[in-house]
């Protein structure tokens, strides 16, 4: 039954707790890849590395760190999640090549060239001009090739991703986001870089962030369902798993932080506004990680197959996770 | 007689010593605009700061901190060069719009939005696309406005300029560059930019770099007192100083990671080639600081009066002082 097949979330921001843990391990999480960086230097990161290796320590039984796609395969056999270690921003690397391998060996395996704004490295979604992939940004595109980190590009802007998709010799992903299809935002992505993304092997994860969809938190399964469908339409069975951004247990002063870091003096509402400033609501169908199989039996619902939901909800992401996580040529 | 006349130089990066110190003396240097940072992080221009600190004490009797245009007076009446603070990038501030505000108060004058590469803040000049100036750059612009720090854009792109220019409330600098017309360079600046800088009350300081030179090392004291005769006639002659970017007794390692510091894993020539990678040869007339008395006999020589020289040569570069380094509305 595909309620009972496992899934991997390609991105989660929850306030780790051992509740949290164990809810993945309810709703059979193979594996997640959760942020450890939004706007945190490169000692900043390594502190939030150390918190999670107290982490390992502490609920050995139920989560490893996922390094590798054997690290998930062995999770799975063990009843245990994988954790995968992402950025959401290029800060930990500072304005230093070097610190790309450095971040690879501590175990980082995907990295946004931006987070809204321009960055050292690319341009932002929030930003009025996108001039693209920068002189920094190439070298550093080619180092995350070499060491196999992942080129991820949920927040940047439309010509920069199809500038990375373009310069990166392997494939990149959109871990978190949407069609602009089926609901625009600033966040969410024009078929033009999906096409793109499919044709070079990379990887969308669909997100269940209420701001990236239809109808934001009233949106109905139903409706979620038929846009994954639409989805793979654009880019084949192959290319598309989930990227919930669910940001569990979080105070509203962390999407606050999310949105403002320490860039500037006046308030930024990001994808919200002053009267809808906090985190909003999670649909009722997916509140947490125990109810990845609601939207497995709407998948079912809209005429997915049980192969092509096994793909969706674990399969996809785990070979791009084998391809991608190793040193390349 | 105009080669008796005090000078201030507004850039110049070099190996610091007694021995620099006693030609700026020689050389009637009130003023000098020191270059404190290319790449450095905010501690790493602390300890930078940390090290001018050590020399004010170890030479009070030639040098003294310049945070203000009355401490400029006060160096030309006691016989010392005031030395000013300025950063060549926006490194020190990190992404964090509090530190333009603690950098005012540790002595920082001027400050680049860029330097060659994209900033957080603006496009360098040696990127193939310019998006002007980012979210984050709108809102430093208004904090520097604030506290009184300059606005250097040097090594910024054009369109970035023209931006810095019209969204900065108070006048902006070029510190360091010539006219493109006279002498095409990624770093000289185009006519529209001179132009628009000096409309809004700006200064332009003119470099005796060689690479900013026509002809280079080989430029003629004539063909420079020339270009300042010409650019004088476009932006008028208040709004004209120097800004030698000398960088005396410097190795060539310097230069290297001045072009490349940390962001490259290829090597960056810069303004030169791999064939001819070092420090440019400076000019014979213009060796250092004892030099400047040439260029005044030289700038009389093509038809300045006095009172002109005089504001080429201190005047308006401290009359800018007084308007810029005072915080603001």
């Amino acid at each position: 039954m595909s309620e009972d097949l496992p899934v991997i979330d390609c991105l989660q921001y929850a306030n780790w707790s051992e509740k949290v843990f164990r809810q993945m391990r309810e709703g059979r999480l193979a594996a997640v890849h959760v942020t450890i960086c939004y706007h945190e230097d490169f000692k900043e990161t390594v502190a939030n590395i150390g918190a999670w290796n107290r982490r390992f320590q502490a609920f050995s039984d139920i989560i490893v760190p996922g390094r590798t796609a054997a690290d998930v395969d062995a999770a799975m056999a063990s009843d245990r999640t994988a954790i995968v270690f992402g950025c959401q921003n290029c800060s930990p690397i500072e304005d230093d090549i070097d610190l790309v391998e450095i971040c690879h060996q501590l175990g980082i395996r995907f990295l946004q060239l931006t987070y809204n704004n321009q960055s050292l490295l690319a341009t932002g979604c929030y930003e009025a001009e996108d001039s693209g992939v920068t002189r920094m940004g190439r070298q550093v595109i080619r180092e995350m090739n070499r060491v196999g980190m992942v080129v991820d590009m949920s927040h940047s802007a439309e010509r920069s991703t199809l500038e990375a998709i373009e310069i990166s010799e392997r494939p990149i992903a959109i871990t978190h986001a949407n069609p602009a299809s089926w609901h625009k935002a600033l966040r969410n992505k024009s078929d033009t870089v999906l096409a793109a993304l499919a044709e070079s092997g990379g990887m969308l994860g669909l997100s269940l962030y209420p701001h990236h969809l239809k109808d934001k938190s009233a949106c109905t399964l139903t409706s979620f369902c038929e846009m994954v469908a639409r989805t793979v339409e654009l880019m084949g069975i192959d290319h598309v798993g989930f990227g919930s951004d669910l940001c569990q247990d979080q105070p509203d002063s962390v999407v606050e932080w999310m949105r403002n870091g320490t860039w500037s003096r006046e308030m930024d509402y990001g994808e919200g506004s002053a009267g809808a400033a906090g985190f909003p609501e999670q649909p009722l169908w997916f509140r947490d990680n125990r109810d990845f199989g609601n939207i497995l039996e709407g998948l079912k619902g809209v005429g997915f197959s049980t192969g092509e939901i096994e793909r969706i909800a674990y399969r996809n992401w785990l070979d791009f996770y084998r391809t991608s996580f190793e040193r390349g040529a």
